[in-house]
Formats: C-alpha cells, structure tokens, sequence
C-alpha cells in the first residue's frame, strides 16, 4: 500500500513479544465500563462516544423497534430498494437542524467522504488539504482525480499562498476535519472561510469528531465559529457523538443529484441497516431535545480532565476539546504506558505510526459527557501515576 | 467525478418529468412485501437478500440481543477499542467455514475491497480486471497506486495475453467478481486460477453477490468450481445473502497483519454495530446449519424463474443465477417498464448508465429462496404481459 504505508514492523514487534494493546476482545460493555479477557473491567476512556449515547436505552430501544419492523438489513441499495422511511427521516432530520438544502446519508463518515470530495473537485481541480486530515480524505482526493497539495497543520498563511498560486484552476477546494481525531485542537475556519470567500474556492470540512459534541446548536466546529452558512459541504458521522453508525453530507442542491446517482460509496453500497437507521434517527432526536444540557456537561468534564492533566505536567498537545492526547513520543514507551493504564484499570486509545507522525505517539482520551466526576478524577490519578512511574 | 461518470442528465429528467422510478421510500417492509407511499404493495423482486434472511425471526433476536448487551454502536474502531467477542466470533466462524487462515471482517464489501486491493497490489504491480467487475474493486485499484488494465468480461483468453505482456512486474493481480451483479453470471474461476498458477498471479474474487448462495458449502463461486484454494483472498459481504450488513476478506497469514494495521477502511473506520454483529453471527451459524436447503430452495425458484421468462422470448442475458437481468436497452424504455410493474404490483431493480452500459438498460430481478411458487408465477405472468405491451 504505497499511499497508506507499507511496514507492520513495529506491530509485528508488539504481536510477538505478547504486548500488543490492540484489538482488545471487549467481552462485554456497559456505560463507562468494558470488561477484556486480558485485563478484566476496564474504565472506558478511549471512546468516541463523546455524549453517552451508544449505551442510551432510549436507542437501544429504537433501534430494536427498527428491527423488528424492518428486519436486520435493506433490500438493496438506497438508489433501488434500500431506502426506508427511517433513512428519509434522518436526511429530513439532518436538514432542518442544520438548515442546508440537502442531507445525504451514507453509510459510513469514510463513504461520505470518498463521494463528496470526488463530487466536488475532479481532474481540472486543485484540492488543498490540512496535512493533518483524516485519512479518508486523502482517499476522496486521490479518487477524485484532483491535484492534490497540503498545507501545515492550521497554517492559514500557508492556505492563502496555495490559494493565491493556484487561482486559475477550474475550483480549488479547500478540506479541513473540523476538529482533529489525534489532536483535539479545531480548524481555524472563521479565517478559512473568510479565505475561501476572498479567493472563491469551496470548503468542506468534516465535522466526525464534532458533530452533536461541539457548537451552540451541535452541528461542529462552524456552527461554534458562527460560519456554518460559508461551509460548502460538511461531512458529519453517526459513530461518535451520535452513538449509531453512518456518515452523511449536509450541502447545498448543487451537488444533490450528483452524489445520489452517481457516487458509487451511495449508489453501490449497502446503507444503514433498519436498527442502525432507528438509532440513528432517534440519536438525532434526543441530540435535538437535550444536547445542550450534554454538551454543558461535556464540557464540564472536558474542563476538569484537562485542567487535571495539565496540573500534572502531562503535554496534551493543543487540544482544547474532547479528545484529549497525551503526547509519549517514542512508539515503546506509548505502549508500555498503555498497558500499565489497563493493568491499573483505565482504557485509553494508543496512537502510533501511520496513525500519527513517527516519534509522535500518544495515548487518546476520549472524554464523554456521562462519565461522572469521580471517574474523571481516577483518570488523572491514574495518568498522574504513569507520569511519575514513566517520567513522561 | 471524472473516474465514475459525471452527467446527471437522464435521472434529471425523469426527477423533473415525476417518473424516477429510484429512490422508492420504503414505508413497511414483511417478508416479500413492501409498501412505499406511491405504489401501495408491491411484491419485492429487486431484492439482493437472496435467503430472505434479513427478515427472518432468528437474525432479528440475535441482533436484539446484541443491541441489549453492547449498545448502538461500538466504542471507536476495531483497532482501538471497537472489536467485541461478536465481531471475534465472527471471524473465527469465517475461518472455520472457509478453512482460509484469515477473515477480517469489514464495515462494508467496499471497504473491504478498498483495503484488501490496496494491500495485495501497490505502485510496482499491475492490476488485471475484468471490465465489468464491481465498481469497488476500480475504486480499490486506483488507490493502489498499481497499473490498471482491463480485459473484456470473461474474456480468458485476453486476460492471458495481458499476462504474458505483464511478466516482468513485481506481481501480476486479477480482480474479478465471482458473480456478476448486473449480469447474473459467473466468472471462469477454473480458468482464471490455473492461468494464475501458470503466470505466478494473485487472484482477488470478490464474492459478494454468491457468498451464502453458491457453491456446495455456500462459500461462493470458487466453491462452485472446486478452487477456493487456489485464490488468494475472498472478499464477502453479510448484506447480501446473509441478510444483515458489512463486509469481509478471506485469506492467508501473509496480508492479514498489513490488513489490520495499515488498511484505513479496517483501521479507520467504524466496524459493524452490536445489533449488525449478532445478525451477522446469527446469519453465518444458520447458514451453516441450513444453507445446503436454502440453496436447493433458490435453485428451485431461479429454474422456474427463468425458464418461464425464457418461454415469454425476454433477453435474461447470460444469467445462470439467482440475479436474473431483464435486457431492454434504451434507458426511457427500461424505466417505462419497471414504472408499469410497479403500477402493476412487482417490483425489480432499474439498472441505466452508469451502473450498466448506455443503450443496455435492464430490470434486475432478485430470486430468493423464500419466494412461494406462486409469487414467482406472478412475477413471470407480470413480465409476459410487460413483454407484450412494451414489445420487449
């Protein structure tokens, strides 16, 4: 896999000396808690379900009315035979929370993304991407046939030379995650899309890691920066805050059409299934009801996770959101740090090579707005532990 | 879209005129019947659940009990902290009914064939595929970075000249569907895998459309043809035949590691959802149990569906399957057709350009094994009457 990376050699290390942190068999889960053959009950604080809602019984039970009504898959494709009133329900859903003329559901945040970016710009385009973007969007660009040029973590100077330079392209088309997967920090899109405007280039940002979790009305990053309205495209997921599985775009008509009959990650792949469909439409609802309260809760605990970790001297990068990393840097010792957490309890997310830079590895707290206080505060014992134990 | 065709102009026109026939939203759904708001009650033949499972009582309590046990969705991905003992379970029993050394299994046919051609071929290799093969299987080749030749469906005896031409690459890859899905018929697996042996190649099938369906065990066309050890990897899906939802690949030691670690469609995308998990574990363990009836069933139904639209003079094209296309050609016409059977109470897939080639336009007929007899005799009374109004 030349574009993905190529050696498992660090893993293979890992698999052959029994220390591998990876694919935990998880036995059984509940709330904030999961129970690994290897390990036994394990505090859950590698998630990403930033609001509690994967173990909410009010989807469970949506979801369990779905299939009981509609059975445990579609007939087909959406395009011929797939599409139930639950995925009609979510797109009208999505659209009048977000106020975009078009929502599309796929069935996954990646398949959103492949079908979006190669609607959007194709081999006449310029894409300019924030090296730090999620890996499906790279794959979205290189399908879609676009030269493809990045630029600096959240380097706006660098964006408005790219944009400059490459003014007489057919479109540029700027891509950002709105809020970063390893590094918690947000995209800086009020100056974004300002530039964006100045230099007339589209902006699609993907809001998977801050949709439901982040913003006044809980539509992500451009919603908390007031600039939702200036965002071209905006690719959400089901799978974090929401709770469910899915992807989805809120757009604008331009590209409706276009990606319904032709982007085959729509046309030629199954969409949800009924009891995920359910799940996600009733997520939606509830987010719609009481995300507010959630996310002054989120943040409640953001707040004190952060301020704890940063009292113990840990370096959490520049994150100022849910997701909260603390930077090891040698890829041993990030694994080493991640055992002992499970060994003493605590499940966090270990990040290594190609998932972040080399010499970048850092373990990914997953803060969510149902952990009490009390777990919050054994977590940063815990870490404030390791921090002594592995001189961190 | 440059790589997958750009003009919406027919599907604009049948959206402007109020005949699109796509997108039919499904209101309820029991076995074979569906009802949508414009049509009342059809009776499904457009359906790829070709067991009929995705209705069945057992699969449905599986995927309850899941949903009950471990929420709406996992906590993030497999890698991390998403892989529960459903998904575990899972694999050891594709393992176990393929006897292949691994199966990963994927949120989607498409992600699995994303990450599998992306691993087995890269920058230095050329990709042998068959032109009508899933659309998937292009998008994973050009994310390979691998040279793409095509040769004409089943075409063997060019595909052999396309390997002697490419002997000196690294590796030499043939991607082909086991059974076609716009077509209905099967790949040359006999002579496909021995030109392999012959020319050191790789074989990729991607059994989607046969996998539960096919073959003396249900494991697909290379199954049917004995040679299921002579490919290299299998790629699956639940959505079909198994009746629930996600993707799989079977295969040996030596990918299985870049696979799981590398591949960002297993690596960075959600896995299947408790509730899709326990159907699909459900579905594998039925299938084991009761496939060899359920296949005799289907087989059944497809003789008596096909010789009886043989008999009313339809082109069925070269099908020898449970997918049984109904050639039309011009895409107005195909669309005129499959409007009158939803007016008269069937319902069949519409297949136009670009799922199939311009001026091939064709019904897609699902055969399942739990159609009755007599909804069969309904659907061949229904296309002989379609036969002589339109003239077909």
């Amino acid at each position: 896999m030349t574009l993905f990376g190529k050696s498992t050699a660090l893993y293979d290390e890992w698999e052959d000396e029994g220390v591998s942190p990876f694919f935990p068999v998880i036995e059984t889960n509940r709330g904030h808690h999961v129970t690994t053959a290897k390990h036994g009950d394990l505090l859950m604080f590698g998630s990403c379900d930033y609001l509690g809602l994967s173990q909410d019984p009010r989807l469970k039970q949506a979801a369990i009315d779905a299939i009981r009504e509609f059975g445990t898959n579609t007939y087909g494709a959406q395009l011929l035979c797939g599409r139930t009133r639950l995925h009609d329900g979510i797109e009208a859903k999505l659209r009048s929370l977000s106020g975009k003329e078009s929502a599309i559901l796929f069935p996954s945040g990646m398949a959103a993304n492949l079908a979006v970016i190669s609607t959007i710009a194709s081999d006449e385009d310029v894409i300019l991407c924030d090296r730090t973007a999620h890996i499906s969007i790279y794959m979205g660009s290189w399908l879609s046939g676009a030269e493809l040029r990045t630029f600096p973590h959240n380097n706006v100077k660098k964006l408005k030379a790219l944009l400059r330079k490459e003014k007489d392209r057919r479109r540029r088309v700027i891509l950002v995650d709105g809020l970063y997967s390893a590094d918690g920090d947000f995209a800086p899109l009020k100056e974004i899309t300002a530039l964006a405007g100045e230099h007339d280039a589209k902006v699609v940002v993907d809001e998977a890691h801050s949709f439901g979790a982040i913003g006044p009305n809980g539509l992500g990053v451009a919603d908390h920066f007031g600039v939702l309205d200036r965002v071209d495209a905006v690719v959400g997921t089901m799978s974090k805050a929401l709770g469910s599985v899915g992807g989805f775009v809120l757009t604008g008509k331009e590209f409706e059409r276009e990606l319904r009959y032709l982007a085959p990650s729509y046309t030629s792949s199954r969409g949800s299934a009924p009891g995920v469909a359910g799940a996600s439409l009733a997520s939606l609802e509830l987010v719609e009801e009481h995300g507010t309260e959630l996310r002054a809760k989120l943040d409640q605990n953001v707040r004190f996770v952060i301020d704890g970790l940063t009292e113990a001297g840990l370096n959490l990068m520049r994150t100022t959101s849910h997701i909260v990393p603390v930077l090891i840097g040698d890829e041993h010792k990030t694994v080493a740090v991640s055992n002992w957490l499970m060994d003493h309890g605590i499940f966090v997310g270990t990040f290594v090579h190609p998932h972040v830079p080399t010499g970048e590895g850092r373990l990914r707290i997953g803060v969510t707005s149902t952990h009490t206080q009390a777990e919050c505060a054994v977590l940063v014992e815990r870490l404030t532990e390791a921090r002594n134990k592995f001189s961190l």
